[in-house]
């Protein structure tokens, strides 16, 4: 029996931060890790760079390639291995072009209408019109993740009507189209619920994020990690070293619950609130927890940091063995569905 | 200086009937050998065969390859050289689909929603529903003509809004997305205005069309001809044979102004008029002139209808060929756009 396969994807948008880490990417290390217990490894992973979904709510290219290989080096300092799951660009990949047309085809446009993160985006980015390409994000998403027959879609409660579609995406193409010997070409790819933990921002704001410039940089020193801790928003009710503070309002507090052990998390909790604990020591304490966990990253990622030839190979490397999955899986369709 | 190009296209709907033949496949071949004073070719032709398009009004494909390769014949009996032109399927060119997914960036949904031959095919198709993929069929003909750098689209007054959806596209493309010396990918493609001659059915009906049943193929015989006019509709006030009948009302004699000389074609409007012609005797005469035009075509079929083999050769060469162009697009727009 082979593996369950997980295709999971960002968009490049250049160096990441720790609430990528924390939201996604030390989930991608741990599946591509995960063993059973034969030893073996659970899920063949793969990792995709979602170039033509930035298209989708920006036309700008200027950095696009500068910042996947930035990006890339994030994942591979934090642990993605390329030897054991593909690292490639959507965009190389002609395929996945070629399956979100025909699968354009199988969905109505009223069905993509009434996605409901659509309506959330356009609002958040204050679009005053939708391009056709980005109502039809959610059918993209679906080819990226059949091109590679994924089984399992890790994802927040949030994004299950993301799956729902792929999965209605993928029903109709068997309805339609079946194998010679009546073989289905697509399972229906299951949601695998994960709770992902969002990081807050520097600035107390529920999210860490690139464009409000609230963030920890994954590529940040011990020295940077430390200086943008400091400015960091705590309770701002506590005044004075002494004065009692509020650890559950407190944004250093949830770092601390991420980053530190649990029974220093309980000794800042209750040294908060008595008092005993000011915000610039425990602010220390928690950059200190910080580029611990992020110290084998940073070590890691000067092999690759001043060598990005070495990123376009694992590129070109992976966007060869993806290639070969998708176009075997293209040639399977076409024999469903008669084409050439 | 490089010929003009021209990209025409038909959806593979099986054997081609007269009204096709009228209304763009003679054109097509006119274009194909008009020539210059310097006795060279004036456009560079490419023909394509629109699988892809078939799907965006229905799923069915069973029949899509042996449609494709009837219909080629019928192109090729008409005179369509594949020396000259490329004669290839959309669904073996993937740059379609990739510059179709790119596309689908510059163009607004709403935009696409406001096609008003949109509107009247949901009507005549009688669809409760419009796929996202039909919805978005102008991009895809903007890729389709822009792909192989088309600068003229011959089209019917009726078909000028969708060259101005792909003028947009291509102004739009442009404006994002620039070659490194500056120069623009693509050319606004013109229409070039062409009236189309179209047939009435031989039930009478304005239109020759497949699914009415009221067509004279180009594949039918002489004797299938003779017979298919035998029972077309005439003037129906004209009951016996020196009644005198009313010609512009008359489908058969709409087939003569087509098929007949000039010098006949008024004898029969007098001697229709007057009563000295009968029906029987004027549909022979239609019904030779036809086999007339049509027995270059009927000899040159019959080299390739015992040989599908052959026009399988014929696609793969011309696809060969397309892809050549089609590649060197891409790889312009992936410059203009620094992907990849
Ligand atoms: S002591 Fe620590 S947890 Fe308490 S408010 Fe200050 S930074 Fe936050
Ligand atoms: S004589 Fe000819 S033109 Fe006149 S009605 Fe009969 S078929 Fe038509």
């Amino acid at each position: 029996m082979s593996n369950k396969r997980i295709l999971s994807g960002m968009r490049p948008t250049g160096k990441l931060h720790l609430g990528h880490y924390t939201g996604a990417l030390e989930n991608w290390v741990a599946r591509q890790n995960e063993t059973g217990p034969d030893g073996n490894r659970v899920y063949d992973t793969f990792f995709l760079i979602a170039d033509y979904h930035n298209l989708t709510t920006s036309l700008e290219t200027d950095d696009i390639a500068a910042n996947a290989v930035d990006m890339v080096i994030d994942w591979l300092a934090a642990g993605i291995d390329p030897q054991k799951s593909p690292v490639f660009r959507q965009s190389m990949v002609k395929e996945h072009a070629e399956l979100f047309l025909l699968f354009s085809m199988l969905i109505t446009s009223s069905r993509l209408e009434r996605n409901p993160t659509l309506k959330d985006q356009i609002r958040d980015l204050n679009m005053d019109a939708m391009t056709y390409g980005h109502l039809g994000y959610p059918v993209l998403q679906a080819a990226d993740i059949l091109l590679y027959k994924g089984n399992l879609v890790p994802v927040g409660e949030d994004q299950i009507p993301h799956v729902e579609i792929t999965r209605e995406i993928a029903r109709r193409f068997n309805k339609h189209y079946l194998l010679p010997d009546g073989v289905a070409v697509f399972d229906e790819p299951e949601p695998k619920i994960t709770k992902f933990s969002r990081l807050m921002g520097l600035d107390g704001k529920a999210k860490m994020s690139k464009s409000l410039g609230n963030t920890i940089l994954l590529s940040d020193t011990q020295e940077e990690i430390m200086q943008k801790v400091r400015k960091a928003i705590t309770d701002t009710q506590k005044v004075r070293k002494n004065d009692p503070g509020r650890p559950e309002v407190c944004t250093i507090f949830s770092y601390h619950r991420k980053f530190s052990d649990a029974q220093q998390v309980a000794s800042i909790e209750q040294d908060c609130r008595s008092g005993a604990l000011g915000c610039v020591d425990c602010k220390k304490m928690c950059a200190a927890a910080i580029a611990e966990e992020m110290a084998p990253m940073l070590e890691k990622r000067s092999e690759f940091s001043e060598r990005r030839d070495l990123v376009q190979d694992i590129l070109k490397d992976g966007e060869k063995r993806a290639r070969a999955v998708a176009e075997s899986t293209m040639q399977e369709v076409r024999q469903a569905m008669k084409l050439g």
